[in-house]
């Protein structure tokens, strides 16, 4: 049975949504409605259902992370199919009918699967290169993040179409941390019986441990500089957690006594923090891999002795965001596991659209895995 | 047919042969005799025929790199087989007979194959490490360098039957650097169609050079310092020739020209200088590998970014030494193209083992990509 493709613009209705526009760091955001403009081909219309406030979204609510404005933040979002242009296929990644009322989330990004970095497995870094929740808010192209009523799916998306018993604040994060985190395993190669070490124990995390367990590590280690986070990270898998406020010389014996004497197979920095970098490299035994995640923004440069890694034949990979094949691996996850790990925890508190000050402001002092925004 | 294998020791027949002692940096060498001990199972002995002196055999001589002495230096060695243990399957790694009489050379190390390392692809830091060139001369093991009349080729060596027409001076060189070039290329991935920079053109930048080539990069940039090897370097493959002892802005501009705008695939590193390593991460486009090869001493630390690193999806490696695949790999290129560049013309002057510290002052001195020792 093909899709019902309802057309909406060209029947000339006239669609209008909120969006809660994002002016720059220390403004505060502003609730203006606008015209959904006609759909093109290979569009798909969404009424956003749900989106979390990731960790780059507080980035550039600070000014850490400079994005133009005005622009809608979100990207972790789910949404209901309101419409499909005629020329979209009708499928998802997955090959599953997608329909009108479908629920679905989709890739953080867009690009043409044609060009050179797409072809060669990283479509992130494609050409005509469209980001979610990132981009300037500017008339007719106004609905494209997750912190308002709609979002026009761009062709050349990937989608999934989400079963109805995944809880929506789980389902929000797919696209983002739960994705990256399945590349940044493909990355690291074979997760079985290694010694895992994770740095920084926020959403990115506790989804790796929880991913590590599940593809076969031996034995998963979780630093944070935070109490709370390292107690949660028990939770999601680990076997051990460490606190890296105090002196890491000693962790660092402790690491490898954990895997008698001969150090860490792989470690994944989540943290972005240099230090934490510096010791997870540190810390790697022969053939060791370090998957670096976290630092998306400005950070000192790492000290790195060359002899070491090339006398251990260590492997350092850089992952920002994420291929096809990550976002399936992370969708058939957390299909599986969201259940098994506490995942339903992680919003700790939601609002709605005309809250989203206040959710920004609950997100960066109470620091929560995640904030959840009901539309 | 069954090679035939003669028993020397067992017979209690007194072998006794020449070694070339190392005491340390700034001693001169001491030709003593020693009498061969007998052979345990596994073993062979070998007559050396032909050793070229490395870059890390003039890194001990000087003091750069730190080993036991007295030692017998020389790694890189072709000899006849002597006599096989009677346990000695007889086979070398390509399956062919070995019997007396044939010229072989064998991996700079043996290491117990069941062990960890081993069983993942790296033997090279297997249990049971042994490494030719590199020990104490303490009788009755002494025969274990390529500065003697003989050295006994222990249980688990990889061991390669050369064909008669490679020259001696180039079947030297297999072992270790043509080898650990091979390993290298193995650690970046495919390098059909890709735009390569290889910083260091010495005997391992010259031979990444015409590997690359033959593995069908697209663009081959080589750097150094020295104008000399830079010359060197276009006859071995190299596109495109770059001095770096001028403003390396300048060369970044150059490189993403070449590249259109894209930067550099692979570079690998022969040099072990911080800049150079510094600069061909630097020269990295999207989704780029970095090969660290030469770095085998102690330097300073190498500033990386690792936003830089992340958002590029970079991916840094170390290799030291090789496996017995890229030990085969080496074998069968230098087998095809050994006449396709010259590789005749890398041992500029040869000299007898009395002469072997003449040969070592005229290493570092003149500079030449290696010097050999008629055995």
């Amino acid at each position: 049975m093909e899709g019902k493709r309802i057309d909406t613009d060209i029947k000339g209705e006239v669609l209008k949504g909120q969006l809660a526009l994002f002016n720059g760091p220390g403004q505060a955001f502003e609730l203006r409605e606008f015209r959904v403009r006609p759909l093109q081909p290979g569009e798909l219309l969404v009424k956003n259902v749900y989106t979390t406030i990731c960790g780059s979204d507080l980035h550039t609510f600070c000014g850490l992370r400079k994005e133009p404005s005005p622009t809608v933040l979100g990207h972790e979002i789910v949404g209901e199919v309101i419409a499909l242009h005629p020329t979209h296929a009708g499928f998802d990644l997955c090959g599953q009918q997608i329909q009108q009322g479908d629920r679905i989330t989709w890739t953080v990004f867009s690009s043409n699967p044609q060009s050179t970095n797409s072809l060669r497995g990283i479509p992130q870094k494609g050409d005509d290169l469209f980001k979610y929740g990132h981009v300037l808010v500017e008339e007719p192209e106004v609905f494209h993040g997750g912190l308002g009523t709609y979002c026009i799916i761009k062709a050349n998306t990937g989608i999934i179409k989400l079963p109805e018993n995944i809880p929506l604040s789980i389902a929000a994060t797919l696209n983002c941390s739960v994705s990256t985190v399945a590349g940044a395993l493909r990355m690291a190669g074979d997760i079985k019986d290694k010694h895992v070490l994770i740095t920084g124990m926020g959403h990115l995390g506790i989804t790796c441990a929880a991913m590590c367990r599940e593809a076969g590590a031996e034995w998963i280690g979780a630093a944070d500089i935070d109490p709370r986070r390292l107690d949660e990270a028990l939770g999601f898998g680990a076997d051990e957690v460490f606190n890296m406020n105090g002196d890491n010389s000693k962790l660092l014996s402790v690491l490898q006594e954990r895997t008698n004497g001969k150090g860490i197979d792989v470690v994944f920095d989540m943290s972005g923090s240099p230090d934490a970098m510096e010791f997870g490299i540190k810390s790697l035994g022969i053939g060791g891999f370090a998957i670096l995640i976290g630092a998306v923004f400005n950070t000192r440069s790492l000290l790195i002795d060359p002899e070491r890694v090339i006398r251990n034949l260590l492997t350092i990979r850089g992952l920002h965001n994420y291929n096809f094949a990550d976002f399936k691996y992370a969708f058939d996850f957390m299909k599986c596991n969201w259940e098994k790990y506490p995942f339903s925890t992680v919003v700790e508190k939601e609002f709605s659209l005309e809250q989203v000050e206040e959710a920004f402001e609950y997100a960066i002092v109470q620091k929560p895995l995640r904030v959840g925004i009901k539309l």
